[in-house]
């Protein structure tokens, strides 16, 4: 379609879909590194499993080769236990999780900020930006960006506080979850260590 | 077109439009603030203008209502000036711009990240990722992400220290300059200040 300039504010927020996969792209301000992963979202019930992508030729790969190591991560919030699992070696961490689940959605009592097109003219995808910023009370410290017609996420930033912000951005979504058996933690699972393992930032 | 999941890399990078109107988002990492603009941009004559759009019923405008102003800025990198006016009362300041042109595009010498689309099936943009970064050398302090069709941009991040970072998001383009006038000063800019004026983050 052809990009409105002025925006009307939507009457209600897009209900999300519930079951998709796709990859992100997580995007930690405070380090200044870009995490990529495949992602399978499950809201329905509320399970999230998150294969960390290698990327080639990254300096630690080169420096550091034999400290790397790449995570598959299974969050259960009904369970409250996230599993951290070493692609390599298959060494498995179980993890209590303290934060509430937080679906990829817009919450019902979100603000309106902005509908737009991203994309040049022709060829481009519309979407709508919600926040949490109470007009005349409290500035945004989430705001969301999904498309217009299937509400799909194609941007979600936070700001917790002036020096974690994170921004995670969404692409190559599809609908449903083609394989439910990625969110079933493997067997070295079930001596699974206490304590998470470290990321290497390097 | 359907998502793609595996990204081939380009061979070169496109050629971003030289002209183009629209809207940007800029977020500030380090105050968690996002400054909307309308924006002009001419890469040809290397100018750009910005128009900062007035956000309704934001905290500041109830508590420090005759204190905030909004501004207009017009950057003409040729001349290495840029003039900042006031839009209630055109008052105007005219700085010298230390800083080189640096165009909307992707520079030659970049590497390829990924190509994607964002958005959900059958309703969606295709778009390439481009960085600074060098394999096994050097992290990226610099992320551009592009439309692949016309090459319009869509988001660029800069990582300039880990407490700098700023990401532009970009909306609602249109091929061309409409008004090339934007770009000339008002009256008001003949008997400028040199100083740059405040800009009241509330």
């Amino acid at each position: 379609g052809l990009p409105r300039l002025d925006a009307s504010p939507a009457a209600e927020p897009c209900d999300a879909p519930l079951q998709w996969e796709g990859k992100w792209v997580l995007y930690d301000h405070s380090t200044g590194r870009n995490r990529r992963a495949a992602v399978s979202y499950d809201g329905q019930n509320q399970r999230i499993r998150v294969l960390e992508q290698h990327k080639k030729h990254a300096p630690c790969q080169r420096y550091k080769q034999v400290m790397v190591r790449f995570f598959e991560y299974i969050y259960l919030y009904q369970s409250q236990v996230m599993f951290q699992i070493d692609q390599k070696t298959k060494e498995c961490s179980k993890v209590a999780l303290t934060e509430a689940w937080d679906p990829f959605d817009i919450p019902t009592n979100s603000t309106f900020e902005d509908q737009y097109f991203i994309g040049g003219p022709g060829d481009n995808v519309e979407v709508q930006e919600w926040s949490d910023r109470k007009p005349a009370r409290q500035h945004e410290t989430w705001i969301g960006i999904y498309t217009l017609k299937d509400c799909y996420p194609v941007q979600e930033t936070y700001t917790k506080n002036s020096t974690v912000t994170t921004s995670t951005r969404f692409h190559s979504l599809q609908l449903g979850i083609s394989d439910p058996k990625v969110f079933t933690p493997p067997s070295t699972c079930q001596a699974s260590r206490p304590e998470r393992m470290a990321e290497f930032d390097c």
